[in-house]
């Protein structure tokens, strides 16, 4: 209370640091670029996983546990994939500490690995190299896993949940014996992952393709979602990856056909980590803190008393038991704060600070009339409530703000994405306003590199359902066949 | 089918070896030491996984995530801890590979980690390194985390699921006001556990506390569960540490009491892990294969139609439907095993390898007389069941075999646990029998020491419900204050 936080409009940077401080998620470890995940923060973490986790196995997808190491060698298998990954590693070279002679823990010289082990960055190798023997014939596919796990990038620059070294993510790898059953399954869950935000998280996303440069380190094809930023910069959300023959040619996964014939697999991956919670505070929160959408908020609803005395708070909490019981059985979490070391002042802070979607405050007066306060956190309207409907307006507004956050999310993206036909108007748009530029790109590496260095603004996709529309290419002039959306990133 | 498999009674090793192999549960990767955890194993652990992050929460732990690194300098800071764990660790010197001048992947020299980092043997020092900030009053105790988690100690001898140099695990870690509330807790996790393996892994335990020697590095006391196998070896299966004020002092954390004072916090720490998953396999599955048992399957019921055309298939078919949708609505689930490419003995061997609890095979007399066969794999008795009460019959089935297996186990330890009075009996029965071998010990670790050393035996615990029973150390002959249990292990 009475603390000064910094505003989105002030410095938004600051801003997403002191909200997640504010709401307690997460805070930088001791060990560099790593983060601790606080409870408040796992717990939309779980929310998360929980959802996409159903939506997998709906989809036929099987959960397994690959590795934590990787040997060396297996890196270097896929030629592009080791260019991609072995830059940002950590690397296991001995297995033993001992004690030095002057008393100090070393690690110990004779406990040298042979080979070195990678801390896995993404485990497409160690798995390739376990579907070798698991696929022998066309019975054996498709085979389609997903594994949850820990994965550590060594990034120079981090930031909590959007960049750090170590992330859990989950990651699908599949195997098909078509390629195009390999594409279908990659562009499935990119809708699944869509669908998962937009649904869910409440956030609108782009789903397009990646440019050649902007694709996975060993992917045929890069398929992601990108969402819009309240200070508009882009974030890449998730990608799906269709990896054609390339890791069954460096593991030599082959099936036989019905004729017996041999042929290698087509493969796929997919993956989303702990940087979507990063995407969801930046969509919704504001600057009394975070806003979180119903479906995922670990705490739907927050029922502060206010009392002057024990057979007050007494009277409360017998009407609010009723009220926890009836929202519990509709799958509703509720809290009931009953705390009494801190003012109702504080509390309500608290629960605005933490993005709880409902707060319901009711006092003497209240109890007097049959009424409670129901407010509601996204627009921070409140209103008066008959006791008697409090339970169904509350599971009607929870409806209702998941909605709001969408809708305001996608009216936000809309307003905010920007067709331009010149250079000129493109740079002055990226600077005064920023958002999705849709552009006419000639379809060139240079072109986007030159772009690129020029205004730090890069091809985030090729949206999937966009326009066939000749035209020509900002940057060069040259032929376009379809616009393209050029953003500064996350 | 036909292939041949090696009886418990012939090597218990190569059994239990073939068996996960069998039922497709995991397998060694190439990475020395880790495995591979296959769908079928890991829907396992999810299902233990499921019931145990319940009992969690429900008793007011919450989940959280902590970095996979440790820096080398905390696992120092309490000296035992470091002197337990330090041995068998694997350690991260670089943060970079490079492609050498002959095009090979080498670790860059350049890039060396000025403070190696520990991939986490378990992680109270990391933790308790946080908790520095997030303890300052007595408000913020008691403090209760859990995390879900890999790690990795680096063994020579590794067996799937029992030992592996990686594996999966939750670690509790707690902080509380007083000794006696911290002692609480570590007791009341210890019963959570043993609960937990009775009532749904139907494995018997017994509930002790471990001597000073085999206490965890760095722990006041130990508490244990131990299980016995059918081989006659115990497994410890998980335990419960009270670690006193050693990791608060260590990591100076203090909290303010109500009069200000400031004290250093209590603190616990408690782990299963996926060994629990090589104790079901060994105490309940038999020479063709696992048993599992209900709570825990992944599939409860496989249904083998039994036909010689389409139309007797369809017919099957549609019945099945139903019964499938009446079991799926009370929470049980049930594959129909239709694939057109294997026979119905081939099904049966293959269910029975996976040790699906029931299986219900249908023909098309079965058809006309309105019947099922159904098997439950614990005993192996089939029974010709009417189709109209079939499914209230498999209902009470499930709850049968899940009661007969926590019964045939318990069974088997109280046969297994010999009480002996002279160091002669000791060793016969050790030799002859196996399991557990109550006897009254001295308490001293040489007597402890010398009997390992002789017998190979060792102190699994001190039970906690032992009686207080006067006698002689069966080794020593000094006077004992009541039995422990001693016993081969895994």
């Amino acid at each position: 209370m009475g603390a000064k936080y910094t505003k989105r409009s002030e410095d938004y940077s600051k801003w997403y640091n002191e909200l997640i401080e504010r709401a307690d998620l997460a805070e930088h470890s001791d060990v560099r670029g790593c983060m601790v995940i606080k409870p408040y923060g796992y717990a939309i973490w779980e929310k998360i996983k929980e959802v996409l986790d159903a939506k997998f196995k709906e989809t036929g997808h099987d959960n397994a546990y690959f590795p934590l190491f990787i040997p060396k060698s297996y890196l270097s298998k896929e030629a592009e994939h080791v260019e991609g990954f072995a830059k940002e590693c950590a690397v296991v070279t001995h297995y033993r500490l001992k004690n030095s002679d002057n008393g100090e823990v070393v690690v110990d010289p004779e406990a040298k690995l042979e080979e070195e082990l990678i801390v896995r960055p993404t485990s497409e190798t160690i798995i390739w190299n376990s579907f070798k023997s698991w696929v022998q014939s066309y019975r054996d596919l498709p085979l389609k896993i997903n594994q949850w796990a820990n994965v550590v990038r060594w990034e120079m620059r981090t930031r909590l949940f959007l960049r750090t070294a170590e992330f859990l993510w989950q990651e699908g790898h599949t195997a098909h014996a078509t390629k195009q059953e390999a594409i279908e399954e990659a562009e499935q869950m990119l809708h699944i992952y869509a669908d998962v935000l937009e649904q869910y998280m409440a956030i609108p996303v782009v789903r397009g393709l990646k440019t050649a440069s902007e694709r996975f380190a060993g992917a045929e094809e890069t398929y992601c979602i990108e969402a819009l930023m309240q200070d508009g910069k882009a974030l890449q959300a998730g990608t799906s990856h269709f990896l054609g023959q390339n890791f069954a040619k460096a593991f030599d996964v082959k099936f036989a056909d019905k004729d017996g014939a041999l042929e290698h697999v087509w493969a796929t991956s997919w993956g989303v980590s702990t940087r979507l919670i990063g995407g969801l505070l930046m969509t919704h929160s504001d600057d009394e803190g975070l806003v979180l959408p119903p479906k995922l908020a670990p705490i739907q609803v927050a029922i502060v008393p206010i009392y002057k005395n024990e057979d007050q708070l007494n009277a409360i909490s017998e009407k609010v038991a009723i009220l926890k019981k009836n929202l519990s059985e509709k799958g509703i979490s509720v809290k009931f704060d009953d705390d009494d070391n801190r003012r109702p002042g504080w509390k309500f802070a608290e629960y605005e600070a933490k993005g709880v979607p409902v707060r319901v405050a009711i006092g003497p007066r209240d109890l007097e009339n049959e009424k409670a306060e129901v407010a509601r956190r996204d627009t921070k309207e409140k209103e008066i409530v008959d006791w008697s409907t409090v339970d169904q307006y509350i599971v009607d507004l929870l409806d209702e703000i998941q909605e709001n956050l969408l809708t305001k999310a996608s009216d936000f993206t809309q307003e905010n994405t920007t067709e331009v036909n010149s250079y000129d108007e493109f740079k002055k748009v990226l600077e005064e306003k920023g958002g999705f530029i849709s552009a006419h790109w000639d379809g060139s590496e240079e072109t986007e590199q030159k772009i690129k260095e020029e205004t730090k603004a890069t091809i985030r996709c090729i949206p999937l359902n966009r326009k066939q529309e000749a035209g020509n290419c900002v940057y060069s002039g040259n032929p376009s066949e379809g616009r393209v959306l050029f953003a500064k990133a996350y």
